[in-house]
This record gives structure tokens, C-alpha cells and sequence, in this order.
């Protein structure tokens, strides 16, 4: 059950991106688990990948092609993660992006293997290449809605963003999908992102507004602060459309408005659709000294386990609120007499305790809701961060405690 | 449900301490919920509280009492933790202490306050107060049990530990009680634990011993990672039996190592009783580079919910264990293909992939029991370090989901 409408998007379709969908029957028959990306000649392609020293097999060989060539293919695969799977990983990663390149009459490094799924089990190879002539076949400009549908794991709904914007007299879209709904706390980048544009945009600037929309968007929520080993988001520029060059101001961040609008919409479906997720969560937390406070104050009430049972319960708990903005690593010196907790639009708490015109009825009201937001008010500076989490259900355990059955 | 059979053990009486139980009535009418303990004058006592910004009310006063005078009594109540209760939180624990004071006839200041149970509801000052008579008529060499069952809260059994040595030819005792189930994560010393020796030791070594047996104990258990707002730990010595000076260093460590029995004892039994428990677990990190990115490691694993999840369900996803540990900070540039990862005595992980020798039967064998160790080398160094853990279940979200109705 995701929180609020999770509809996809009508694509905008990118001049020189097709997708293809089929069905390998990695982990389970029947269901379509394997998506492969063609590019055309002249992308740019940049792309984010994960902090965690676990990285998967292939993160590292993606990582590694993309430093060597132009990329002209992703291959996809759900159902297994093809980490923790050591030196027979990588080479499975490897032939993967071999066959592809055989078949489309690329060299192997021109192919970035992306996987997702279950940790430690070796990819079922003859299952994943004998499924690799059907993608290649069904590749198509329309793509798009199979292939959000084709990469989820735990996901209950496909996740996709689209938008466009004029640049320099130019319509530019972008589109996007992304998956993900647990081992949520991604770290550079989501789960898995995928992201066009028809733009021209150079690689280093491409890489920049990447890692800036990743820093806005995925790397600013958590469902259950387990950074995952196969984070991944990339963005390509297929240069089919308006020519956006770092010089032209005005074009970079029209572009830059566009693309961090399509990737905070990923990010959220992600926690609208987290595991067993009842509740939509932005806390925001406001008048801290630096950036670092905010975050650390916003992801230590994001990640607590009793704040999130709590809202689960939609009980206004705010004693869970405090205790966890109270323990935050790098808040030093905390005057608990400044801090103010807003729940929605009522006031919850002020000068550290319960406020004075706080009601239990007024509280509950908003806890109810499917959509909340906690404002914390630090009252040592002047910045403000935002994350978005879910509440920690009954139905969380239940998935993850079946996951491997 | 605890772990393990949780049966309080026959406490030794500590000569010089005193404690009574009585019926307030703060949340439910009825139960046990006040206790006071009565110290021989003369006795030594030491604290550590929590490192929580929102430390309670009844912390903030007792830090203040302790640095006045030598403590006489403590006031503990269970239902109400006066946590988040500003300006008139304090008010009511400095009276309750001087209405203490005033029936023992010493000062208030030779009142030390305690109190545990929800958080920002104001403390109901009346039934306290009117059952204080009834506590100190209560007072008795042989209260420890009553008194392990008045300060629970979602504790579902009473925690004790006791304890004798041999220094200088003279007995030593150590008896002592805690609390705690949720919102366990303890950071200089537990939700509350109560020790006490009838040894002679100065303020200042006892206030070492305290300091390192807690950090040896408590500051290495979590259950949820969430920092109370009232831990507490405090350790009486009466001086009625044989006198440690911190110069002999034989009578020093006999007693030292008595007290970390106690205390590790008591901290077992927390984690055993953590809320929704159904596995206790050990988490050792070996061949760690230095003590911090070796509780790091251990902490990252131990609050990992999808480590938890995966105990809870006996599931040996060691992937979860190998994701938990590539995220944990401080493990910089970590080697993953040195890691060697034991379930029990099964070999799980070697070079950073599942062991060859592994198999599915004998990880599960270890996984189904209630009581499992992970033992995680890192192959950067020499030092160990070890925290204590429980699964994440089902019952632990009913528990914080339900707690406050």
C-alpha cells in the first residue's frame, strides 16, 4: 500500500533513448526482470553510485565503464543484486555486458550492468543472457512505463517522473524512473534511477547537476537508513534537443529546476511506496547553525524506530521527537529551551516542552493524516534542511522478514 | 517474551542500604510504581547520566543534588518520565525530593529524584506525594526484588544481578537492579540501573569503576538505537564492609571485576526483555583498526532493521550483515575482500563473499536459535570490541505503537 496516488506519469519520450523490456525469470517466472537502455551515438552519460564499501559487482564494472567509453547500453536485471557475490560476480557482471555488446555490435565497455534484488546469490547467467535477443528486440521509444514496471524489487507500484522546459527557444524534456522501497538511505544516489534528457549537455557539467539534483532529491530520504549496495542513478543527455553549455547561466538553471523537479518526484514515490508504508513524512528542520546539524537532527528523527512506530500509530509521541533530536550526533550545546516542534500547523512544542496551547484533539487531527510534516526549530542559525521518510509498520517486519522465502 | 529464562536472582542485602516499594498510582491504579532507597550516612556514591540534550527533569536535578551533597535517599518513580516538561518539570522534582527531605528529616538536596515512563506528561504531584509515607514505612534490608518490579515500564520481567567477592579477607557484596526495554540505546549509562556495594570507596574511584563497568555494560547494548532521556546509572558504596583504596591494586580489580559481572549481567537482562524480543544477540567485531570503527561497525550492524528483520525471521541474510558493515562510518577505505564473517561457529563470509564451505542448513541451524553470536573480522588490526543486541519483531511494533493508549 503506497501513500497517496502513485499513477504514472505519461512519458515524455527522449529522442535517442530506447527501452526494451523481456522476461529472464531471474528470481521468479513469468514476471518482466530484465530492461536494457540504448543510447544513441554522441550521449552524454553521467552517473552516481554508492558510498557502500559493499558495493555490488556491478557498480564497479558500471564505474569502471564509464570512465572508458561513451556508454551506448544499460543492462538491467531485478531479482538478484549480484553482490557480495566476489571475484565470480564480477566476471558475470563482465560476460553480461559482453553478450549485450556481441549482439548490438558495441565494444563491452560501451554496456553498464546495473542489478537489483536479493544479496549474495550468484546471477542466474544462462536464465539472463538467454533473455537478452527479446529486450533487444522490444526496444522502443515508448519504453518507458515497461521498464518502471520491469526493474522493481519490494516496489508495490512503478515509479517514474517526466517534465519539460524551454531553453534558449528549445522545448527540453526529461524523463526518468527509479525503484526502490527498502534499504532506503541512499548515499550519493537512490536505489536505481534512470534519467534522459534530449539536452545537449556536456559530461562535467552533466555530472555536476546530477550530483546536485541526487544531493536534493535521493539523497535526502530514508525509509530504513540501510544504504544499499547497488545505488545507482544515472543521467543521460542525448543532444538531440536544445545545447546547454556551462557559460549559458539562465539555460543551466532552467535545466537544473527541471531535472531536480523530475528526480524529488522519483525520490518521493520511493518513500510513498517504502516497505509497509502508511505515512508521507517531510521533516524539515529549520534555524540550525550549519548544514550538517540540520541533516543530522533531521535523519536521527527520520531514522528512529520510535518516532516511526509512533506515527504508525498516528500518536503525536512529540517525547520521541525531542529524545531523538536530543541524541543527534554534531548538535553540541543543544538549548533545549529554544527548540520548537511544529506538527503541520500546530504548534507542539515550545522552550523544549509541550506548548502551552497544544492540544491532544489538535495533535491527533494532523497525525492522522497520510501526509505530515514536522518543522523543528532549532533556533541556532539560519539553515534549513528538509527529509522525507515513512512510518515503520507491522507490515515492514512481515516484508522483510519473508523476503528471502 | 524474554530470551532466556529472566528470573531475578536471591539479592545479597548490601548492610547500610534500605529500600521500599509502594503503590502511587501515576499511570494505572494499583501496581508498585514508587520506590526509595535509604543510604547508610557515610556512604560514597557515583553517577553517569545520560549524554541526551532533552535529559529529563528528575537527571538535571539529581546532577545538581549530587555535586551538593553526599545523597541519602532515591526517589524513583515508574509511568512518568518528567522528560520534556520545562520549567515545571523541575519544579516538581526538586518537591518531591524536599517532601522526601522533609519526612526523613535531612535536607532535599540529600534527595536524589529518578523517573522512567512516558514522556511530556506533567508528573501527577498528588499520588506521588501521598504515597511517600507509605515507601519509606516500606524500607527494608530485603527490598531489592519489590523494587526490580516497581521501576519496570514495557520491561515484561524484573531485572536483578548479585554478586560477592573475597578483598582482604573480608566478603564484598554487589546487588543491583535495572529497568529498560525501549528506547535502548544507553550513552553513558542505561534507562535506569541502581547498584549498590557495601565496600569502602572514595567518590573518586568509585566514580571510575562506575565509569568504566557501565561502559563495559550498558554503553554496549542497544535495542531500538534511540537515546533515553533519563538514563541513569548510579552506584552506592556504604563503607560497611572491607575498604578499597585505589591504591591497592589487588582489591581494586577483585572488586572491578565483580562489578562488571553485575553490570553486564544486568545490561543481558535488558537486552533479553528488549521490546518484542525473540533472540539474543552478540555482535563482536574483530581485527578492528582502533576501538571506534569497531563499535561502529558493531552498532551499524546491531541497528541495522534489516539485520533485525532478518534475526527476527531466522534468516541467514548475511548480505544484511555485509551491507550494515560497508555503511558504517569511520570504516574508511575498507578492505571488503579481508572480511570473514562467523554465524555460531559456521563460516559465512570469507573475502567479502559468501564462504565456499557455506551452506543454507547449517546457517539456519544457527539462525533458529534464541541466543546467536556474529563474530566479524575486519582484517585491519587487533582490537575486538562486543555489543548486545535483539531482533526487531512484529511485538516490538505493537509495543511502541500501542504505548501511549
Amino acid at each position: 500500500m503506497a501513500v497517496g496516488e502513485l499513477v504514472l506519469p505519461e512519458f515524455e519520450t527522449i529522442d535517442g533513448v530506447r527501452i526494451g523490456t523481456a522476461s529472464a525469470g531471474i528470481k521468479k517466472p513469468g514476471r518482466k526482470d530484465l530492461v536494457i537502455f540504448e543510447l544513441a551515438e554522441g550521449s552524454s552519460v553521467a552517473g552516481v553510485f554508492t558510498l557502500n564499501a559493499f558495493c555490488a559487482a556491478p557498480v564497479q564494472v558500471s564505474r569502471e565503464h564509464l570512465q572508458k567509453s561513451a556508454p551506448r547500453f544499460f543492462l538491467i536485471n531485478t531479482g538478484n543484486a549480484n553482490a557480495g557475490t566476489g571475484v565470480s560476480g564480477l566476471e558475470n557482471a563482465r560476460q553480461s555486458c559482453q553478450a549485450v555488446a556481441d549482439l548490438a555490435g558495441v565494444t563491452a565497455s560501451a554496456v553498464l550492468p546495473f542489478s537489483t534484488g536479493v544479496i549474495g546469490e550468484p546471477l542466474p547467467m544462462d536464465r539472463l543472457l538467454s533473455a537478452l535477443p527479446a529486450a533487444l528486440e522490444a526496444l522502443s521509444e515508448k519504453g518507458w512505463a515497461d521498464a518502471a514496471a520491469g526493474i522493481m524489487t519490494t516496489d508495490t507500484k512503478p515509479k517514474g517522473a517526466t517534465a519539460s522546459c524551454m531553453i534558449n527557444g528549445q522545448p527540453v524534456k526529461i524523463s526518468g524512473i527509479a525503484k526502490g522501497a527498502g534499504m532506503i538511505r541512499p548515499n550519493m544516489a537512490t536505489m536505481l534511477g534512470f534519467v534522459a534528457t534530449d539536452a545537449a549537455i556536456a559530461q562535467p557539467l552533466l555530472k555536476q547537476l546530477l550530483s546536485e539534483a541526487a544531493d536534493a532529491s535521493f539523497n535526502r530520504i530514508t525509509i530504513d537508513g540501510d544504504t544499499s549496495t547497488n545505488d545507482c542513478c544515472m543521467l543521460v543527455a542525448t543532444g538531440r534537443s536544445a545545447e546547454i553549455n556551462a557559460a549559458d547561466h539562465q539555460a543551466v538553471e532552467a535545466f537544473r529546476t527541471c531535472l531536480k523537479q523530475v528526480m524529488t518526484q522519483l525520490a518521493h514515490t520511493i518513500v510513498r511506496d517504502g516497505e509497509g508504508a502508511t505515512k508521507f513524512v517531510t521533516v524539515k528542520v529549520e534555524q540550525a547553525g550549519c548544514r550538517e546539524e540540520a541533516l543530522e537532527a533531521a535523519f536521527t528523527v527520520a531514522h528512529s524506530p520510535l518516532v516511526k512506530t509512533a506515527l504508525y500509530a498516528s500518536d503525536a509521541n512529540w517525547g520521541r521527537i525531542l529524545a531523538a533530536v536530543g541524541r543527534a550526533p554534531g548538535l553540541e550545546n543543544l538549548d533545549v529551551s529554544g527548540v520548537t516542534v511544529y506538527l503541520g500547523d500546530v504548534l507542539l512544542v515550545e522552550k523544549g516542552g509541550r506548548a502551552a496551547s497544544y492540544t491532544e484533539a489538535a495533535g491527533s487531527a494532523v497525525m492522522k493524516q497520510a501526509e505530515i510534516t514536522f518543522r523543528i526549530l532549532l533556533g541556532r542559525g539560519e539553515i534549513s534542511e528538509t527529509v522525507w521518510t515513512c512510518d515503520f509498520s507491522h507490515d515492514y517486519v512481515t516484508i522483510n522478514a519473508d523476503y528471502r522465502t
